[in-house]
C-alpha cells in the first residue's frame, strides 16, 4: 500500500479529522440555546425565570456533551489500539460521525419538547445508533487485523462489551419513556452499574494475571 | 525552498487545515435542519408528522454527508501519494476548499424547494465543481511531479478516473432532473456500476503485475 | 498501558481535540453578533447608529475572545508541561472544555441586557468556573505523577497561582456588579495588578536561583 | 524553556489552533448567506431571481473566502519559517485570529447592506487590521530572533513588504469607496499589480544570486 511512515501519517489523518467532527459536534450543541427573551428588564426575577426556562436546554447541552465526550473517550481508546487501516475503516468511520454530527439536532428536538415520547425516543436512538456504529467499528477492526497485536483476548472483549454500555442505557430509556418520559433520565443510572458489573467480569476473568485492565484509573 | 522536515509539516499543515475545512462543513450541515414546529404537543402522532416534513432536509443532510465525506476519502487518497507541495497546489486546493465550504448553503436550497429543478441543478452543479476540482487538483500535482515516484503510472490514471465519477453522476442527474426532478436520485447508481466498469479496466491494464489496486480493501 | 510513542500520541490527541473545541468557542462568538437593522439606508449616520448599538455585543466578543484566548494559553502552558495521561484528566479536560463551549451562550446572554446583574453574574460564574476547572486540572496533574519531573516545586506552585488569577477576577466582578453592574468591567484590572504581585513573589521564592520563571517573556 | 522536542510540539500546537480558526471562519461564512425564499414555486424564473438577488451574500463569501485563504496562506508562509516562540508572539497571534474570526460579521454586514459607504469601509477596515496585525506579527517574529537563521534579509523583507499588499488595497477601496461604493472592488487590482512591482524590485535586488524567491512557484 504504503510505506509505514506514511500508512501512520494517513491513519493520523483519519483521528485528527474524527477529532475535528467530535469536536464541532459538541461545541455547537450551545448553538441551540437561545437567549431567554426578558419582557421587563428592570425585574431582576424575570432573569432568573428565563433562566429557568431554559433548564430543558441546558439539561439537553449537558447530557450530550457528556455523551458525546464519552464516544470521544470510547474513539480515542479504540484507536490507541489500532495500527493499521483499510477503506473499510474509514467509511464505518464515516458512519459514525455521521451520527455523532446529527446530535445536536436531535438533541434540540429532545430540548424543545422535552418529557415527550417521540422527542425522547428519537434523541436515544440517534444516542444508541451511534454507540452501536462505535462498537461495530471496533469489532470490524479487530476482525480484519488491524489492532494492535500486543493486545491479549480479554482486553478485546472488554472494549467490545464496554462500547455497547450507552446504547443499552438509551434502549432502557427509551422503554421507560413508554411509561413516562419525565423518569427516562434514570436509565443513566445502568452505565455505573452496568461498568462495576462488566469490570468484575472481566477481572474475574483474568484473575491470574498480573496486567490491570487498561482503564483501570478511569474515574 | 526548506529543509526536509519543514517542508513536511508544510504539507501536513495542509492537510491538516483542509481536513477541518471538511469536517466544519459536514459538521455545519446539521444546522440547516431546524426543529419542527408541533402545534398541538398532546397528540404524539403531531410528532411523527413534523419528522416526516423534515424528510428533505433529511435526506439533504444523508447525501451531502456521503458526498462530502466520499471527497474527503479522495483527498485523503490523493494526499496519501502527494510528498511536495507548492503554492499552485494551495491555491488549487482553496478552491476545492470553497466548494465544499458552500455545500452546506446548496443543500439547504435544494432541501427547502425538493423535486424542483433549479435547486436541484443547482446542488448538483455544486457536488460537480467540487469533484471536478479535486480532480483539477490531482492532475496538477502529478502534472508538477509533486507526486511520490513510486506510484505507477496505472495507477495515478486509475485516480484520476476515479475522482471523475461523482462530477459524472452530477452531471447524470442534472439530465434526469430536467425530466422530472423527483428520480433524478437514481443517478446516484451510476456511481457502484461506473466504479465496477473503471476497476475492471484498470485491473485488465494490469493484469501481468501482481500488485493489486490501491483501493481493493475499499468497501 | 502502551509503548511511548502510542502515549504521546494519545497525549497528543487530547490537545488538539482541546484545541478543536477552543478554536471553534472562540470563533463561534461571531455568531452571536447579528447585523444591525437599518431603516432608512440613504441616511449614512444611521449605519454609525447601528453600529453604536451593537456595542455590547462588540464587548462581548472581545471580552470573551481574550478569556478564552488566555484560558487557551494557560492550557497550551500546562500541557507543555504534562509528559502523561490517565482517564481522570481526560475527564477533568472535557469538564473544562465544557464550560469553554458554553461561554458563547453566556456571552450572548451578558450582551443583550447588559449593565443588568443576572446576566452579568451568569457571564462572569461561566468564566470563573472555567479558570476552577482549569486550575483543578493543573493540581490533579501533578498530584497524579503527569507532569514533566524536571519542573521544580517554585514552578508548579506559580503556575497554580496563575490558574487561579481569572477565577478572582470573576468574583470581584461579581460583587462590583452587585452594587453598578456599569462597573463590574473594572475588576480586570486586578489581573494585571495581581499578576505584578504573584511574579514579584515568586521571584522572591527564587532569588538565589539563576533560571528566570517560563513566563518571563510575556507581555 | 523546555528541551526541543517539547518546543516544537508547542509551536506546532499554536500553529494548529490558528489553523482550526482560520478554517472555522472560513467556513462560517456560508451561515450568512440564507436561503431565498420562493413565493410561487411552479414558476421556475422565481428560483433564478432569487438566486440573483443573493449575489451581494455570494459576492461577500467569495471574497472573504479568498481574502481569509490568503491570510492563511501567508501565515502558511510566516510560520514555515518561525523555529523559536514566546509568549509574545502568542498574544500577537491571538489578536490577529481575533480579527479573522470576526470578518463573517463584517462580511455579512458589508453584504446586506452593499454599495454603501460605511458597511463597506468597516468590512475593509476589518480586512486591513488583519492584514496589519500579519504584518506585525512577522515583524516581531523577526525582531526577537523567532526565525530561522538561514532566512536571509532580502527574503524577511520581501515577506514584509507582500504582507501589506491587502491592508494598502483596502485602503484603496475605502479611498474608491468614498466616491463610489460600487466600484470599490476595482481596489483590488492593485494586488497583482503591486505583486509585479514588488517581485521585480526584490529580484533586483538579488540579481546576483543564483536562489530564487520563494514564492516564485506561485499563481
Amino acid at each position: 500500500m504504503s510505506s509505514d511512515s506514511s500508512n501512520s501519517l494517513q491513519l493520523e489523518r483519519i483521528v485528527f479529522f474524527s477529532d475535528a467532527v467530535f469536536a464541532i459536534a459538541i461545541t455547537l450543541l450551545v448553538i441551540e440555546i437561545k437567549v431567554p427573551h426578558i419582557e421587563d428588564t428592570n425585574d431582576g426575577m424575570q432573569f432568573l425565570y428565563g433562566l429557568l426556562a431554559k433548564i430543558p436546554q441546558l439539561i439537553g447541552f449537558f447530557v450530550s456533551f457528556l455523551v458525546i465526550g464519552a464516544y470521544w473517550v470510547g474513539h480515542h481508546r479504540i484507536y490507541g489500539n489500532i495500527v493499521e487501516w483499510n477503506y473499510g475503516l474509514i467509511w464505518r468511520n464515516l458512519w459514525l460521525l455521521m451520527s455523532i454530527a446529527f446530535i445536536p439536532f436531535s438533541t434540540a428536538f429532545f430540548s424543545d419538547y422535552v418529557v415527550h415520547f417521540v422527542p425522547l425516543a428519537f434523541y436515544a436512538m440517534n444516542l444508541a445508533v451511534a454507540g452501536l456504529l462505535q462498537n461495530h467499528q471496533w469489532r470490524y477492526a479487530i476482525k480484519h487485523g488491524l489492532v494492535n497485536e500486543s493486545m491479549d483476548e480479554i482486553e478485546k472483549k472488554y472494549l467490545t462489551w464496554r462500547s455497547a454500555m450507552v446504547p443499552f442505557a438509551c434502549l432502557v430509556a427509551i422503554l421507560i419513556g413508554l411509561i413516562s418520559p419525565l423518569f427516562a433520565g434514570f436509565a443513566f443510572w445502568t452505565l455505573p452499574i452496568g461498568a462495576i458489573f462488566i469490570r468484575r467480569h472481566f477481572e474475574k476473568l483474568r484473575n491470574a494475571s498480573d496486567e490491570p485492565l487498561v482503564s483501570e484509573s478511569e474515574t
